[in-house]
């Protein structure tokens, strides 16, 4: 039996509670996305990631990558678990039906690509750079580039990569200097490099179509004059066959700490030739447009990342703690050694994950509802709200959903105690794997400045008002003794929360002290949100469960207590966010750079 | 120049006013550690420390241990720095004259080893066991016992290590089932296998002195029947010559996430023989007591590995953030690639490592200096007040010191952004290195038991509340505009701690509910104890300051703007620590098993 378990009940309570799975399939876009098709979808997807994908994860781990004479070698067992995900029509699911796509809510893409994330992070970020560029490509490319490539890159038979990232820019992609120069034909000759490429070589498929962030000579500076390219790995003949390899190759494979089996590649374009050929996508230096279609959903799909890993890290957790004896719990017999879980200090390491994982969870999902019905709603002012619902969402899920994988996989290791650290047990790897996941696709200090500066101040912040008001209502909803505790604190919560989005947004002609408590106010706004979404569901788990038996009512049961630890355990975590968040950048700037190092 | 710069400053300041190293000098055991011969003795083991010992971390990650035919290969650089190492006599610093000590202070020693710790952590665990061995065996060992062995151990020609830990014993010593028989000629004969212990085997020293844990054949069971042995690698003649090899090898090294160049060895005892040959230590059955010698010290030592590899991995971030020019700082001219220092969440990055590892410098230091004025001071009541102060400091900084070595590695490489993942720039090692130490001598979760359970109900409580009111005192103590707000949220700190105090020291017919807020209430007790130190740190420096220049004066106001910064942005955490201390058990174990996996 695989060691990872897809957590599909909840995931069912979220699409049905949380994210409105239902409401979408009343779209005339989505009326094939049917609770029920949806729900043995998810079924069959999980069995995949489970059985296949899971127990490929460790190998990965110890393996690593290969580069031998330009070439990746991935972990053996990989090809096989992708040609069977590319059989299967899995990275498919929510691409358009015009190029072979299943067309399903993002919703129902984002719950496969959770347990895919679970089952082996490494894999994963080959599909999920895939979609980013097949986004790239169906919303900015040329019907020509669409019909060439996107019917194998739909289908995974060939895999996609996005080039940002160059040594003098990281974060700040208006640095990029890869150049671009017009040929004869219509082409251009891509030259420079570009660093941190996710699965930029491999050989799991037999085409790789790069996106690459470059100049062309007339470009303006900063962002806009980056303009996108798509240069493949081999170019492709007018028959769809593939022709030639194009000049671009992989110099090395960067040794990291974790994710071992994912290829990040330095990529050299053009330095046999006169330029790798690309193909403009999109407008000349419209590049930077093109990009964020690609980010803001990889964003999300970090955000994804980190409650993955750290519920399989839970379920690991869980279980060492129901095998290990060590010590005598209180109550029970003496000379017993008892299962640590029976030790309080290792329940409350359970509920502060589980707790956590659950509401990140719905944040995460609710995320990728909102982004489907600014997509597919006939209503502009609901593709509108929704939009606006989603860009207040992103930076939430990503810098929340990441932050929490890193801190919740660390308290799976201190579960397992000194087996934590051996890298045998598994678990070490969930916590060097989850690493990385605050860094790419924008810091988290990104998402914070984003999340402040972009869109807090939407209408004037007026939408965030609006939003924070819509947790009220919830707040005020909750009715009884059962859900009181809830109510209090989530009442306090948000008291704290609207305070200080207020604070934030009075200070915008002071941008420094608006950046200064950004992070702090991005933790605090991610908690309370996810704490609407545990009292919501709580609530839910109150109205279902006397109608419930065996399983599914143990399960809403737990749902309410595990939304009462949140509630008066987590939540309270603002109380000492706010000061944070309004402290001013006075002190973080009163000392040099000289004084900060004495 | 080497990439770690000795924290004499700030050691300097600490010892000054914080530690009290000038009260110590006046005990007539120290007198000859006036602060002026120490600040010698610290430069010189600063320079060690930093040119000698720190260049070799980075190859010992890379090259790690290797086991061959039972020897241990340890990295090749190891062997000349710790020849180096026992030569300049560090590891006596700390040890009883008649074994060839310095007998200066342990709070000299700490900061000798706090700086060890940062220079190779995985190098620092030999010496940091050796230490131990020589507590247990001159505290308990008999006078025959103490001739042969610890001069050689004092001086490091011999190591040390502690065998508690088997399979199915771990936090649980009492589990123990390792045996010793008597044999005719007055030693025993040992047999069992004992897993994760450090430094077991490896070619550093000519002989290794093993301390065992085992039962002798009339043992109780539990804690009670545990007795301690001494087992050499090499048998001891009578001149003092080396005998013949003991029947005691290493079996298997573990492979580890991080402290890859400390051997964490499988060691198993009589497996050629009929028992591998063992003296007891102390009194049959009373191994426990001797065992706690060795594991307070540790715990200390191992609080301070927190701290210590939090300053490196803090001093490498401030670097880079200088050095690294990614988007435009706020005020920046156009174009403009400013450094991320100049960033505010960088800056709050920063901020939240330097204030947090001052802090937590101090908590350590004092706790060393509260064990020498324990062990040297002439007055019986002086001595008992500082054992108990000892014995409270020991959890919090073990547990607090370890925790902020996890978090605060991890902000670094947070601040270092893409590169901060890839291995080979450094700061990857500090954060998996970091994960260990809140794992080992007793986890954080036990730490906090010991806390709550042990140390808290000390004189019905009266000791911690009168510990408490001295707080107080130190907090009322801060006068005038520049400390008011200092004064305001240690006041508003205090409160909670004592609040939180009293309410644990009143359900102590309800041990589950003390368990249950252990870990939150250690914490909220360490924020808040190097509140009071970062606020007393404050008031010396605004003192000092006017007669000050140059990079003192620097210095010292860097001083009084980072406790300001831990007061409003580090103190208010335990506003929302306190709701999880008082929450109960009753969450905790409100379901079961089986639906925590639901």
């Amino acid at each position: 039996m695989s060691d990872y378990q897809p957590p599909l009940r909840d995931i069912r309570f979220v699409f049905e509670h949380i994210a409105g799975l239902r409401d979408l399939a009343q779209l005339d876009a989505y009326a094939h996305a049917d609770p029920e098709t949806v729900a043995g979808l998810v079924e069959e997807a999980g069995r995949f990631c489970a059985e296949a994908v899971a127990p490929t994860n460790r190998e990965g781990d110890v393996h690593g990558t290969v580069l031998r004479d330009g070439e990746v070698i991935l972990p053996e067992s990989f090809q096989k678990v992708y040609s069977q995900y590319v059989e299967a029509g899995w990275g498919a699911l929510h691409h358009p039906a015009e190029f072979g796509g299943g067309e399903f809510p993002l919703l129902v893409a984002n719950a496969f690509k959770e347990m895919l994330n679970a089952a082996n992070l490494a894999f994963s970020l080959g599909p999920l750079l895939t979609t980013g560029a097949v986004y790239a490509l169906s919303h900015h490319g040329s019907d020509e580039l669409k019909q060439t490539y996107l019917p194998k890159m739909v289908s995974g038979e060939w895999s996609g990569t996005m080039n940002l990232t160059e040594p003098q820019a990281g974060s700040d992609v208006g640095a990029v200097t890869t150049k671009a120069v017009p040929a004869d034909d219509g082409t251009y000759r891509i030259t420079g490099q570009k660093i941190f490429i996710t699965f930029g070589e491999h050989q799991l498929t037999e085409n790789i179509i790069h996106l690459v962030l470059a100049r062309l000579p007339d470009a303006p500076p900063g962002t806009k004059g980056i303009s996108l390219f798509l240069v493949p790995k081999f170019l492709v003949d007018d028959d769809g066959s593939l022709g030639a390899r194009n000049d671009v190759t992989c110099v090395t494979v960067e040794h990291k700490m974790g994710i071992m089996a994912s290829p990040t590649c330095v990529m050299a374009y053009g330095e046999q030739t006169d330029g790798a050929v690309g193909y403009l996508v999109g407008a000349p230096h419209d590049g930077m447009r093109a990009m964020f279609t690609m980010m803001n959903d990889a964003r999300l799909g970090v955000g994804l990342e980190g409650v993955a890993i750290a519920d399989r890290a839970y379920q690991q957790a869980l279980t060492y703690a129901q095998d290990r004896r060590q010590g005598r719990a209180v109550g029970a017999p003496a000379g017993e050694q008892s299962p640590i879980i029976m030790h309080a200090d290792v329940r409350r390491m359970l509920m502060t994950m589980k707790a956590q994982i659950e509401a990140s969870r719905c944040l995460t999902y609710a995320n990728a509802a909102a982004i489907d019905l600014a997509h597919a709603h006939p209503e502009p002012a609901t593709r509108e709200y929704n939009q606006k619902l989603a860009d207040l969402y992103t930076p939430l899920s990503k810098a929340w959903g990441t932050d929490l994988g890193v801190e919740l996989t660390s308290v799976a290791v201190q579960i397992h105690g000194g087996m934590g650290y051996i890298e045998e047990s598994g678990v070490a790897q969930h916590y060097r794997d989850a690493r990385i996941a605050p860094i790419y696709e924008g810091t988290n200090g990104i998402q914070a400045i984003d999340l402040v500066g972009r869109k807090l101040p939407y209408d004037n912040g007026d939408f965030v008002r609006s939003f924070i008001a819509d947790l009220r209502t919830t707040a005020d909803g909750l009715a009884g003794e059962e859900l009181a505790s809830i109510r209090t604190h989530l009442t306090d919560a948000l008291d704290v929360l609207a305070e200080t989005t207020e604070w934030l947004l009075s200070q915008r002609d002071d941008v420094q002290d608006v950046f200064a408590g950004a992070t702090p106010f991005l933790r605090l706004m991610a908690t309370v949100v996810g704490g609407a979404f545990m009292a919501r569901s709580a609530q839910v788990a109150l109205e279902l469960r006397d109608d419930a038996a065996g399983e599914e009512r143990d399960f809403l049961d737990a749902k309410l207590v595990t939304a009462r630890f949140y509630a008066e355990q987590v939540l309270p975590q603002v109380h000492g966010l706010k000061h944070q968040v309004t402290a001013t950048a006075r002190d973080l700037f009163a000392l040099s750079p000289a004084q900060l190092g004495l």
